[in-house]
């Protein structure tokens, strides 16, 4: 069974989770889901995120989707599951579950009562004592969390534990701080570095260091191509891409609303059956659809101006 | 089966979660503490609050806990379960949970990205609605939740919402939203105000109208005196006996620090085995238990002079 | 002398205040930035706002930054100052300051320990009272103040102050709350609305019944021209514009970093003669730099070829 | 002319700003309350602290404030200035005018918005780099400004700027801080350490190595009376006389309300005239006045009989 590692790279899209208009889970909507991502590129899927609504979601749902989507997956690409939670009991149990399922590591985010550079590492210290051999990434997402970690905390906690493999980078956008972790004596070993944000800053990360993206946003193909062409060495055509898609992902960053703008997106492509979101939840009007239908279509003239 | 009513009053006393030293929870000390409780003369529990380390519990221990006290209460008392969760389903799950288990009403306290008053209005109708006809305690606590309730809000929910039958009063400590709530026009009915904040400031709440108190300080005898006392309308009796307990229940209140100390004193006055926190808790130093036990023993003077 | 009211429409830019390396205030660059900006096709200028570093200031170097950016004004557009303090004491002083120097009005961010509406209301109307007759711009900006204000409680001070003239609107982007300002029964008068966010999400703002920005790209000629082109009703236009900037625009959004990026910028373009920022301030990178270099670079290309 | 050191110790109590009823300061009142405070006990004074109203004060006022009370203290005790400011450019300008008045040093609060621990320490270098050879306290105070200094972070800035000599403790209540800072090889020289809170912990905080108290309770000969006794080691009797004024001290320690109930008992002892707060600031309602009239009629009858 495949682990999680310090190689990770590429495009780890986190999933929504897809829902019936009455609230029940959309399986057959999560079995399309992973198909069109691994499709578009994905080198491995993140589930249980903050934007795949885990917490509107019961332990025994968080089971039945996370084995779904395993299941789908056949081992294909490691998939990631999120288990940031209030106390180290539910991170301990929801951990054996999806390791049990076939996951291939968890993530979790610092809670947001943590302060002082101690106070971080030795929360991830007793996260990694709760998890044991099972490999994490580190969420390091301050806008939401509220969770300031400077790079040399980090640090600390890459060189502290080895199960600590990939850092979820959604500092914003932290340029700096890829740089910082990248330089010479700060972190002694590789790790994987993915960036969050929607991807709205990865042509700049990846010329930072990055090694990919670990990110939401509803055209994951747009990812896959900056990605595989920065690797390349090819940073026009990467930003070219990236600028045509911009007006539409800077548009899914909508704080509040941004979740529900993707899941529209992925209907509006087939993807996804329903664009429910679990209260609370906002549900787009009438008016933003139009405003995303028509950004849309400028996406896709400049994207055939560009080809 | 006894449900909560609007006629809630006396001492409901908000039950701490006995661990062993190794983190399993300790049913014997449960069982200890019920007793306790009762014999001191408490006329309701709640379980699984904030100070009863609920968020560090597993959903499997969650139930093994209200089961456990459910069983030694048999009845006499009614006990309401605190289920706050970040989402609907798991609200909705736990409380179908504990309800099937005999507990009397739940606990909801407003999750901390609630802002504006319809927000706040909005999310207790929807809790309402989850609940269907489990009657449920509004907890109004803003030093920690970080939301404010304004009196006119407060009400709107208990016009709106007939299960909504108690305020769980913590604000700090908000005197006069007393006043304001009993006060004519305001709330259409009669209904139970409970207050927290380790019963700090339980003569002057009880004075403005308060039905009594729904919190944890070590020694609940206080609280059932000054409610009784004030109750008979004896406000000197009521105020010495406060006056008495004050630089203990004072020194317990520190945040941070109060939930060891409750567990600490406790265990010293042979009703729980183990002062245990699960982690993240703070354990107390030598130099703090000697703090406590110096309180306690003036304490003890105290009383017997005033005896 | 001008006044502001409620007819205040076009691109009010936020004014940087630049400074010596040595921290004191350039003038001169003051008076190139003042040509610049009205060259550009500004229709207002905003100083002493958040990105004008007006709290780094003292009492005395506020009015000297203020007479120095009127006296080259001339009276050619209105000059709105931002007077936020912590007390009326200090807003009464330093608005009756500016308005004798020639100042066209005042904004006002409410304080960051509002909460419920009625609070934020309150806060208004004692507002309103202190500053008597002068004209006033209310900002909603919830990312940074923390305080949100729904739209029937901006609706609620709108009616009942009719020195509040203008909203400068930057919640985020808060699309649907333009939409509701302006649906009928709402505000019960024309009121102005101009857009912060950096000009993120102008085009859409327009949409909505927006007047125009309120707001400090580096490039405020993009801004005009997509208020521009949207009011004569050429959205492709005023789309292809704004996408052309968008990546740098974007750049310049960064928390933290964005008055850093926005003064680099403006030196140049051989508008402000340093960078320099005061501290608490982030100084750029030379990575950083680059950065910006190579997405003017690309702009001025995307320019051309939209022309 | 006399300056603030590390042998600052017993009890600096916290001035309120008195004001007339149309928000005047009222001068007269100052005078008496700085004799008032002196003939307590008091070993210096603090004035434009947060309990003195300081933000809202221009900066005028607060000049005025300073001289006033200066001129009748007339050397006779250490009076310390609160200069907390949003930018260094305020705290200069406020230091130099207030240290050329004749104060013994000033006060400075971290800015809410430092997390990490080298922000906070580059703060204060920062400050004191600002402020030269002025001596200054480090006022730590988590609940009010949200930043949290653990003990080695306050060690290093006392071991590495001479200039700052005194610790306002007001970590709630942080009695392990003082021992930890106290502990051998933590701060590498004497530092003072005066305690806040409204004296609330008081005889806790002296045991653990306190040199007093700077906090301002409406009854100044209570601090100064536990900081005696302790000092000569009669523990016994500075809890007697600390338990004789709890009840009122944990009554005037409500948030929101503390500064009112203050003001309102220096007005019933005849210090101040008015118990005028300038707005935002809430007025007590009769009842309150009521309880605090009761809290204080029990406070002179217990007196009596520990006397």
């Amino acid at each position: 069974m495949t682990r999680l590692t310090t190689d990770a790279s590429g495009v780890y899209v986190i999933a929504v989770t897809p829902f019936h208009p009455d609230g029940r889970i959309d399986m057959e909507s999560c079995d399309r889901m992973v198909d069109f991502y691994l499709n578009a590129g994905a080198t491995g899927l993140t589930v249980l995120g903050m934007m795949g609504e885990a917490p509107k979601l019961t332990i025994d749902e968080s089971r039945d989707v996370v084995a779904r989507i395993l299941a789908r997956v056949k081992g294909r690409v490691p998939v990631v599951v999120g288990v940031s939670a209030p106390g180290f009991a539910q991170i301990d149990t929801l951990t054996r579950m999806v390791m049990d399922l076939g996951a291939a590591g968890v993530m979790v985010a610092p809670p947001g009562s943590l302060r002082t550079d101690d106070q971080i590492v030795t929360y991830y210290e007793q996260v990694a004592e709760v998890l044991g051999d099972v490999p994490f990434v580190l969420q390091d997402f301050p806008l939401v969390t509220g969770v300031q970690i400077p790079p040399k905390v980090i640090a600390r906690i890459f060189n502290d534990l080895p199960s600590c493999v990939c850092l979820k980078h959604e500092d914003w956008p932290g340029l700096e701080k890829i740089t910082a972790l990248r330089a010479e004596g700060m972190v002694n070993r590789r790790i994987s570095i993915l960036c969050g944000n929607g991807g709205l800053f990865l042509p700049e990360e990846m010329v930072r260091g990055a090694d990919g993206a670990m990110t939401g946003f509803a055209y994951p193909e747009m990812m896959v191509s900056v990605v595989e062409h920065m690797a390349q060495g090819d940073t026009g055509r990467a930003r070219d891409v990236f600028d045509a898609y911009l007006p539409l992902a800077r548009f899914e960053q909508q704080p509040g609303l941004g979740l529900a703008i993707r899941k529209y997106t992925l209907v509006q492509r087939g993807i996804i059956a329903h664009d429910t979101l679990r209260r609370p939840g906002a549900a787009l009007t009438p008016h933003m659809r139009a405003e995303v239908d028509g950004l849309v279509a400028r996406q896709e003239n400049r994207l055939k101006e560009i080809d």
